[in-house]
């Protein structure tokens, strides 16, 4: 079987299957059991042709891979203890780019309280990067994938959409539409830690590949449906401003591109306005509810329509981001 | 300034600068403090053209990437306490192909009694492949690559040539030669910890580009020089058998071949008893001995000779392995 038949996802499923004696493999982070802790570990591998857009600078190139990588940190709740960055490119590149790329994920690492502690560089045909984030977090309060109730509510910690509306301003050149939230996500560390911290998740994961194939991973995992709100999905200000001049539906871009870095949780009801009083009513932005049938639905005026299991994946034939 | 001009160390010595805020950076695994030890963690990304000869096999493929990282987590004296394997391929690959990676990757963290974790899949133009190792060593038995004292003796863990033997032989058509060292190198886990613990190292690193490149490293982070014995090299029975049969001299290809996965390390006079004592005189093995001057020599026969500083080394114009 080629990978271009099963996807990544389900490819995935049949390596966990090999390691099925590990614990907790197959969330956002590793999760390494070190005495009353778990000692967090991820990676995220990215290039120049998938990941990197022209418009994307060096800086920030370095800022997204450890962007990325700490957004896995945030989805368990935990606490960034360090970050590795392996660059690999041409030997005709330029010194000062590799310096630039340090430098932007320096930075990153270093608004997260933690340093770039190590990583390797080699020589490659393409610019290849792989983010290393370590993190922390107390046994009892990790974030997992798995954990929904039926008759959760399911919030996300921001707008969606963003990102999404960068990469369709870039491909189709509209201008004046703020490409911040593709070249320069934010890891949610604040909000996971809170979410972790005064127990008010379920279940936690990032949204890196679309909010509607993240909602299938979850179903999948959980065993549930859910039942998403067209009118309470959050939709970044730039999704609407470009769904406005390509004269399409915000919400799908929402829906189905990539790229946000928001945590997607599960929370009872009365929790919520526990949550709000602690995070901020921004970051508990509440888009549906769990149930029990696996199902996806978007509700909207009354009527409720099955939302497709589109978003980025590799492997796939055919993409969006 | 391109990266052909300055070469990875060049690069290496850039970056450092820029991060110089941050503790131990620049060793074989990075140093995270936590409590009263380290957790060491580090990064080895590796592809097709570069690091996998057609004669690797998948499963050998996934063992070499976790070897070389946990060798990484030998040289500081670590315990491993796991591993991650990232793995980018093209679509076409075959899903066979990507299982027996990971079962190469799982088989080798097996035998140092860890398990692969985590890592991502993902699509890429050619087979890519880094391996993250974690592990942990108390702070005050971390190794280290500087720590050379003038006078104390340098020693390997093991015999040399044997993975560069194995590479001349495959692109010499030259047959009958084990290709074990080359295809499946050994971490030498046991020999670190022994180090750290009965605190017989003064320094140690992994030879990973060659003895001879290792040595000018070493002599540069610890201002010392070193004084080589010829007759001393443990030669690898496979480089004895290609120098033979190229009628070359053996020890140039321990010294100028890479790939070994060997630990060197310094060690005071009066510790060698107690070393051979714990680890084994296969384990001990005195090549030379640190001099004041910052100059790397062979000794032979009463005649001195120095050292080039050739190996493998990325960006380079030309490279050994």
């Amino acid at each position: 079987m080629k990978l271009v038949d099963i996807g990544e996802r389900g490819l995935v499923k049949k390596i966990l299957g090999f390691l099925e004696s590990v614990p907790f493999i197959g969330d956002d982070s590793a999760c390494i059991p070190y005495g009353d802790k778990f000692i967090l570990a991820t990676i995220d591998s990215t290039w120049r042709r998938t990941h990197f857009p022209a418009e994307m600078k060096p800086k920030q190139i370095g800022w997204f891979v450890t962007a990325i990588s700490l957004s896995d940190i945030a989805a368990m709740g935990g606490h960034p203890l360090a970050v590795l960055i392996s660059i690999a490119l041409p030997k005709e590149s330029e010194e000062e780019m590799v310096l630039e790329i340090v430098e932007g994920a320096e930075e990153c690492a270093r608004k997260y309280n933690v340093h770039v502690v190590g990583g390797d560089t080699k020589e490659h045909k393409e610019l290849t990067l792989s983010g290393v984030a370590i993190g922390e977090v107390e046994k009892s309060k990790v974030l997992l994938r798995k954990g929904l109730e039926v008759e959760n509510l399911v919030a996300v910690t921001g707008p969606l959409g963003g990102a999404g509306a960068a990469y369709i301003a870039i491909r189709n050149k509209i201008r004046g539409i703020s490409l911040d939230r593709l070249l320069k996500p934010t890891p949610r560390i604040k909000e996971g830690i809170d979410l972790s911290k005064f127990r008010l998740a379920t279940s936690c994961m990032d949204i890196s590949d679309g909010l509607a194939s993240t909602l299938y991973q979850l179903s999948e995992i959980n065993g549930v449906g859910f039942r998403i709100y067209k009118e309470k999905l959050p939709i970044a200000r730039e999704a609407i401003e470009v769904a406005k001049y390509l004269e399409m539906d915000a919400s799908s871009i929402a829906l189905f591109y990539g790229g946000d870095y928001e945590l997607i949780f599960g929370i009872r009801r009365e929790k919520v306005e526990n949550a709000i009083e602690r995070m901020g009513k921004d970051k508990v932005r509440i888009i549906g509810e769990v149930v029990e049938e696996r199902k996806i639905t978007l509700t909207h005026d009354g009527k409720e329509e099955e939302i497709p299991d589109r978003g980025f994946e590799h492997f796939r034939k055919e993409n969006y981001l």
